[in-house]
């Protein structure tokens, strides 16, 4: 079963159309406004839907509207809400987007400090029909027994870190894991190596996962026995790039779960990122699966 | 009855705590956020309340999740919600409003265009029982027909004028009150006047109503039988201006229904908006009317 239950994040965008970017105190007119979820593990998790997996979500949202709407956002979406943690009084993350029509965006974003640690880690029971494991490095109070369970039944302990694992429990993440995949300047960060090859080679310390590295439109670097590969990105037309990681992500785990081999997934995931790039909104651009299949056949 | 009906605009604010202000495109992390409501008549029909008169609220708000959030954020606040007109299909207003500790404010504020011209206008039997009419420039479907009832009731009919009234039917609204408070900026930049005195000189081919300018630390301009008066600002340690302009409005409707004389109403309005002033929060900072009347009476 193409199962992926993905752990982490979930977040409502509230996402303002603006002229220009504001430079100080003042009032800003924004000439339209949409609402959307966002949030690194539940777009990856709508991803996985939308290529035709099944898919769940396990993470915190807080008692409130805003968590009303998260939580429907990912249900309308065909993902699988039922083990969502409820945090009583907690706010549920919350994220004021400007989008100024270039395709950049300003976000601020803020999530309810307590609202993670008030979370009950994950149970084994709840990972009983899943195929494979994905998270982010948000709650490690979820992922780090989720990654650990899936590891000891052999399905794939796949972690998205872009964020500095030294903080939050973020080594715990990724020594639990099976396959990482950083993005490149968090992974230069954290190791402090001076390029690519050399900073993939020195996070073997932290972890015996399979490592990868996502380069934006440099493509992705990985580590196979022991030598660096790397894979161009497509060239697309990008339009906006909000969410295209979370696409990667998502489209990479239920590639494995498929049972292709790393090289076929990464294929896959990148054509996935490439087509979302296209495309304005996060996660109302996430392609479907023909729409991704298409692309790859006509960009051999 | 000190009844005071309050047209035109209401909003959600999502307020985001942060260390700094966003200069460009990127992530900005908020360590705090708040949600309340605020908007120019809304919040005067709070501040009606809070000084223990009636307040009435009606406007237009969407059939939206925000908008049930208004409402009953004004409900609660003891202010009559029965005639807010619920828009089918409209987004209600919403502002992100960044916060960086100092008092000042970044506000981005998004209103659906279609939501004031599909609410229906105010209808004589809505004004029944109120004592006078206090609106803002947002809505003149809304504020023309009410302020015309109030003045052929001889009730005042008041403007809140802190928005271009080239636009928008402005003129139409000027025209049809009994009482016109600008912001001193917005009389300045409508009249082309070159000073305080001789742009509120020049506003009377526009309105026959009594006109005022406020203009927040240097005090109010009042034009009284063609002489220019001026009270001084409160000196007080100002920590968030946000809403003051409204406290005022609300605070001086209160105190005309009251039958207290434009000057007394102006030290009411000046010294309500000064306590205002000492406290953070917009609407969350409104006083009671034990604290206007402590505030007075130390401040004589």
């Amino acid at each position: 079963m193409s199962h992926v239950t993905c752990i982490g994040i979930a977040t409502l965008d509230l996402v303002f159309r603006v002229d220009t970017y504001p430079t100080g105190p003042g009032k800003y007119p924004a000439h339209g406004r949409d609402e959307i979820g966002g949030g690194v593990a539940a777009n990856a998790a709508v991803t996985v839907a939308a290529l035709g997996g099944e898919a769940a979500f396990i993470g915190c949202v807080g008692d409130d509207l805003t968590g009303d709407r998260i939580v429907a956002g990912l249900a309308s979406a065909g993902v699988d809400v039922a083990a969502v943690r409820r945090v009583a009084g907690a706010a549920s993350p919350l994220s004021a987007v400007l989008v100024d029509g270039t395709g950049d965006r300003l976000i601020v974003n803020h999530a309810d400090p307590d609202l993670f640690s008030a979370g009950p880690p994950v149970d084994h029971h709840e990972l009983a029909g899943t195929a494979a494991v994905l998270t982010d490095m948000r709650w490690p109070g979820g992922a780090v027994p989720a990654l650990l369970e899936a590891r000891e039944r052999g399905l794939p302990a796949i972690v998205d870190c872009d964020h500095d694992p030294a903080v939050n429990r973020g080594t715990e993440i990724l020594a639990a894991a099976t396959h990482v995949i950083f993005s490149l300047p968090t992974l230069m960060a954290f190791t402090g190596g001076a390029d690519a090859e050399e900073a993939m080679r020195s996070v073997a310390e932290h972890t015996d996962a399979w490592v990868a590295a996502t380069a934006g439109d440099e493509g992705v670097y990985w580590l196979d026995d022991g030598s660096v590969h790397h894979r161009s990105a497509f060239v697309v037309d990008v339009v906006d790039t909000l969410g295209a990681g979370d696409v990667f992500h998502g489209a990479f785990a239920l590639a494995i779960v498929e049972g292709q081999s790393v090289e076929s997934a990464l294929r896959f995931a990148t054509g996935a990122s490439a087509v979302k790039c296209t495309r304005t909104g996060g996660r109302a651009g996430i392609p479907d699966r023909r729409e991704v299949a298409a692309f790859l056949e006509s960009n051999p």
